[in-house]
Parts: structure tokens; C-alpha cells; sequence
């Protein structure tokens, strides 16, 4: 959890090649996420990683990305500070880890996997359009709605 | 996948608290590995990775346990080999890849991880009780049905 | 190597008790670091990471801290983004292969083995009183004369 | 350290590209590895480990190759039990964890990161033609007396 000053950080977690419509999504919840100030952690590579950090970049966001391999020029474009992890998809756990709750777009099985990490560590998740495996998983169909909802929980349990 | 003369693998992911019932099948899954020949991965620690172990050893099996701590003191008394991956839930993924083919008994979160990692590597992957994520998930209710079919799968795919 | 329009990112290694001269040092690193506009990756927590981070802060720098545990709460008070790797002393790597280039500060066991890696993977790499194990180490007493040289060798194999 | 029951556990960190000399004297470490009843672990690629794992397989012993890459099949062909970490070199720290001790044989960049691992985590280290950074190194020139050393350590210690 963030101490006073430090900025709120919002995982998104999706594929890179999502169904067509959740790149808007994504995008807006970029967009929401950098309007409120917050940072955004995300995969760093294309699909949902890449519209969700565009939107935050198209706002003057802050935007990290945890890469899988091993060189920085795998990023897209919006990420800012690109993490080097060379660890596969081990790097789910740590975007997982790293942010302060976690929003899921849609339903791929590394998306999959981080809902289940975040799940075992009891982090908070939202979910739009995702895997249906847990009543802890908040759903919503609006980005802003979402994002909203997400700052809340971020203030109610620091 | 195994070259000849090498054991296959085979990973068996499972709750450290796991519903009663559970505790047996992993035995008798374990069991079953150890007449077969194979070689059992599990995460180490109690419950199902307890329960295979034992069985395994309980029939000269060797047993390997990829443990998320810093300590190979925390294994359960039926690994041979205790890898201290020092990593945390981030050794799941370590079990899914150096399996030959995944076992995967009840629903807990972490295995839900590990399901998720094996979707998206494409491992082939058998379910006893398991999350019904997938149409990928081979599912069985008999233990040694489900070994079987593990073992024809790896032979197949080699 | 950073793109056009990406910040240089230089990784800072160094122990969490260092010899007591090399806080001041670290500081000024921090320092030059932030006034020339570069984002600094460290190790997050005390000695050397804390002194580097606070020189960053004080002027206006973006700090990244790697941390080894399962906690943001274990960053310095001069990290702006806490990630969590969750993956023990393994998180040295991943500030190896972030940064643009690194300067080494003192001789710890943890910053030797980034050294190592650094030179493993061919990551340029400047040394203030630390490990005499290559030529490869560029070594220089001055901390405004070390950052100066990082930019530079950055830019140059850019 | 290892219960009883547990057979000890031997790492052998050394260079996929060593000196010419260097073969033989990791096979030897081997053969007396798998004569003394012990587990070997190494990272199951070329060179120093492919030497060292060739001498204990020719003498019945058991051998585990923690690799770095995604695919068991880079494991050299004397590795009974390929872990495929999918972690790059942050791989050599889960070697360095799960031995119970440490032999170092010649001076890779890799080696030295393992070094410092184990200098850094306080774990007994025997070398022979390595780095020359702690006086807890103890160093070896007959690999029978390095692996007789090396057990005298674990059971003194255990």
C-alpha cells in the first residue's frame, strides 16, 4: 500500500491480442488512470498492455511496463520505464506484486494467471469482460466506473 | 519433452490445504507415478504435494519438490530433492515448465496459476477435480486412469 | 538502449551497510542523476539505495527502487515506484538488465554479483571504489565525473 | 542442510566455455560426487557442467541441471532431472540455494555471480582455479580432496 505522497499504482492485465473492443476499453482506462494521477504497471508489450498505456500516455501519465525478455526495445511505445525482468512469464506475478490493485481486461490465460495470483494474495481486483472464477473479482463495463472504483479501494484499505 | 533414456516427468500441482478427499487421490496418484517409472515435480510443501509425494515414495519414486522459499527445511519428508527457489508463488511456473505433462488436482488459487501458465504454453494437462477453465483440461476421476492417460500423452507428443 | 524520447535509466548497485564515506557519494550519484534528467533504477532499500534515491529526490529525480521481499512498505522513503519482485537477492538481475548502464558504489557481496552479471551480459558499467575484477570496470573517484561518463558511454552505444 | 535420510546435495557452478584443463578436473569433482552417495546440481548446460555431470552419471550418481532457457531439451545429455527455469541467469541463484555446498571451478562472469551468491547468503564454498574475492573461498587443487572437504563441511555444519 502506498505511504502518504507516494502515488497510487494500477496494474492492467491483458492480452496482446485481445478481442477487437477491449482496446478501446483499454485505452480508456488508461486515459482514467493517468487523469486521476495515478501511475500505471503494466506487461509492456502489445494488445491491452499497449492501448492501456497509450491512454495514459495520451493524458501525461506515468507508465511502467514489466517485460518478459530480456530487451528493452520489446516495449511499446507508451511505456516510460520499461523493467527488464528476463524472467518469462514469471513477470506476471510481479506486476501482480507490484501494484496496489489490479484491473483485468479480458480473457487471456496469462490474464488468467495474474487473476489467480492476485486472488492468493488477497490483492484487489476488478475485472472487465474477464474470467469468471471468483465472487472477489468486482466487475464492471464502464472504464471510468472502473478506475473509480479501484482509487476507492486503493484509499479504503492503505 | 524427454529424450530416450530420460524419465518423463510428470508435475503435480495441488492446495496445500486441500478438501479431505483430495489427500488420497494425490496418494494414489503419486503411487501410480512410482510404478510407472516416472519422476514426480510438486511445489514441496503440505497438502496434495504432500499426499503425492508420499505415495511416491511409498513405491521407491523419486520425488522433487521446486519450493518458493529460501530454506529446503520447509519440503515435506517425501522429497528427495528440495530446489529452493527462493522466488515465491513465481516457482509455479518453474513446475510447469519443467513437467512433461501437468496433473492437476483441486482448486485452489495457486493451481489455478498453474493451469493458467500450462494453457498458455500449451502443456498438455489432466484435471482431477480441478478448475474448468478450459476444454484443454483432460479430466479424470480415477487416479490411475489419470496417470495412464499422462503417460500415453507424453509418449505421444515426444 | 532507449529509444528517442525515452529517459536514460541508470541502475545505482551498492550495499545496504556501506563504509561510511560512500553515503555521501551515493548521495552526490543521486544527485547528478536527477540534473541531468536521467530516471534512476536501485535495489530500494537502505545504505547506498537510500542515500542515491534521496540525492535523486532532492533533485526532482524519477526513482525506482527493485525490492527483493513481498512488500512495497520495505522502499526507502525516496522511491517513487516501488516494484516488488517478490524474488529474493534474483532481483539483481532485473536492475542489471534495466539499466541503460550501472555504477557500481563499494564493495558488498550483492553488488558483486551485479558486477558479474553486468559483465556477463556486456552492460557498460563504472565503478567508484568497488571490486577489481575486470577492465572492464570504469573507475572514477568524482561522482559528477561518473555520471557524466555514464550518459556518455549510453549515448554512444545507443 | 538436509534431514536425515536426505542425500546431500553438491553444486558445481563453473563456465560453459572453461579452460581446456578445466574438463577434466569437473569430471573428476563428479566422479567423487556420485562415488560419495551425493546429489549433483549444476546448471545443466556446457562446458564445466557438462564435464562434471558426465563423471558422476559414469559413476551411477544422480544429476539435476537448473537451466536457464525454456526448453529441458538444452540440458546436456547427462542431466537426469532438467529444471527449466525459464529465468535467464537469475537461474544461478536457485542453484546456489538449493546445494547444500558449493564447488567453483575456473572464472566465468556466471561463476563469479554464484560466488557472490554464496558469500552473500553465507554458504560454504570450496574452489578450485577461481576467483580470488573472499578468504571464505577454500581452495583446492585435487578435486577428490574439494569433494571430501565439501561433505566434511556439510556434515559439520548440518
Amino acid at each position: 500500500m502506498p505511504f502518504a505522497g507516494r502515488k497510487i499504482i494500477i496494474g492492467v492485465i491483458g492480452a496482446s491480442t485481445p478481442e477487437r473492443k477491449l482496446f478501446q476499453i483499454a485505452e480508456e482506462v488508461g486515459k482514467e488512470i493517468a487523469l486521476a494521477g495515478c501511475v500505471l504497471i503494466c506487461g509492456g508489450l502489445g494488445g491491452v498492455m499497449e492501448a492501456v498505456a497509450k491512454g495514459a500516455k495520451a493524458n501525461n501519465g506515468l507508465t511502467i511496463g514489466i517485460l518478459p525478455g530480456n530487451d528493452s526495445s520489446a516495449a511499446n511505445n507508451y511505456i516510460d520505464i520499461p523493467i527488464v525482468s528476463g524472467m518469462g512469464e514469471a513477470r506476471n506475478i510481479v506486476i501482480v506484486k507490484s501494484s496496489d490493485i489490479l484491473i483485468a481486461i479480458g480473457k487471456g490465460y496469462g490474464t488468467l494467471s495474474e487473476i489467480a495470483f492476485a486472488l492468493k494474495l488477497n490483492k484487489p481486483l476488478i475485472g472487465i469482460e474477464t474470467w469468471d472464477v471468483s465472487p472477489q473479482i468486482i466487475s464492471f463495463k464502464d472504464p471510468r466506473k472502473a478506475v473509480k472504483k479501484a482509487i476507492e479501494l486503493v484509499r479504503k484499505y492503505s
